[in-house]
């Protein structure tokens, strides 16, 4: 049988991605916690580059950034397919894949910034969940299609992640009023049993995202 | 026969990207050079995220974004493979696709900056091409295995495009001296017969590079 690593961080959106393909596919594999203050020489080597987790290692071999790395379980392992099909459907949730790797950075900084800083860069968040709101306004259970795949596993950051660190922070962005099509969307995702196994304890993560938030403060002091 | 139009930009690498993907494929298709001051309706309508080139338009269905682009071609049409086809060095090409997306695009801003915030992010910079530095230090000539592909066509931002960026704003940040494995690959990815024909005329691109900086500048007073 093939050996199965995944390096990982129980309340990384991104670890999560990773776990969510491997339970698509019934690959069986071995999860190692990573103490992100104290990252291990496997995961330095594994990852000279970003230094990050997640990172699957498949017969020895690391593989690096979650949306690349379930793309590889895809086309590696038999089991479910994740990305669609048909190219033009696969385009578009690597369009959208796209789309939330590069604007969900900018979301999760947006609530280490203060004051001017953070009022700047509001624009653009809200600008990301205008764009978002509208594409999910026609369909709006999956990114792509009428099937759960590819973008759906991708956008766990702002389906979960993003609601856990407004609260955290006490900074509401995605309200009902201007977002509604969003906050159906993400009801839908969150409540949905099939999605739960696959996102952490939103408690615990709330919690985590203060203790994070606090240590930034007392870091940029 | 399927239509094919590429709305694109001359002196815009991404745009290149997706044409040199149309020819290593032997795609017939019209091209449509769009005003990037006084973008089309077309363009529009067709990448209403984004607003911006390359988009294809297969069919008439868009694709956006230029990687995306260029694995919707190598799956779509037939003719030589773009990506590799072993899963795992698919797996590194998307890695550095990836990696070359992240991170072009702070580097190409670094040159629009002045004094202090120009020198915050060299250090982002410097990093990006050390790294680029030691991946090519044991494979001078190709980004993922013996053959050119998928990661070598989004190389060109570095490859070309970073150069005559470098002319324009008279700022040289890739020096031999600091980064001769990247200089020797950046020399002989320029001077390749093959990849010459994907590659705007250099003085031309220059003198666009100093009319942006000049607006730019002009801009921001």
């Amino acid at each position: 049988m093939a050996e199965v690593k995944l390096l990982g961080h129980m309340y990384s959106p991104f670890s999560k991605r990773v776990e969510w393909a491997l339970e698509i596919k019934g690959v069986e594999y071995e999860y190692i916690e990573e103490d992100i203050q104290n990252k291990s020489s496997l995961l330095l080597e594994s990852n000279p580059v970003h230094k990050k987790i997640p990172v699957l290692i498949h017969n020895g071999k690391p593989v690096c950034e979650s949306t690349v790395i379930v793309e590889y379980i895809d086309e590696t392992f038999e089991g479910p397919s994740i990305l669609p099909k048909d190219p033009y459907d696969r385009a578009l949730a690597r369009f959208w894949v796209k789309f939330l790797e590069d604007k969900g950075l900018a979301m999760w900084k947006f609530f280490f910034l203060k004051g001017e800083e953070q009022e700047k860069t509001k624009e653009e968040v809200y600008e990301t969940l205008k764009i978002l709101d509208n594409h999910l306004k026609d369909n709006n259970k999956f990114f792509v299609g009428d099937k759960f795949g590819f973008a759906d596993i991708a956008a766990n950051v702002v389906a979960f992640w993003l609601g856990a660190i407004e609260e955290a922070s006490g900074v509401v962005v995605a309200s009902r009023e201007n977002f509604p099509n969003f906050c159906v969307w993400r009801d839908e995702y969150i409540n949905c049993n099939q999605n739960k196994k696959y996102l952490p304890p939103r408690d615990k993560l709330i919690a985590y995202c203060q203790t994070y938030i606090q240590a930034a403060a007392v870091a940029s002091k």
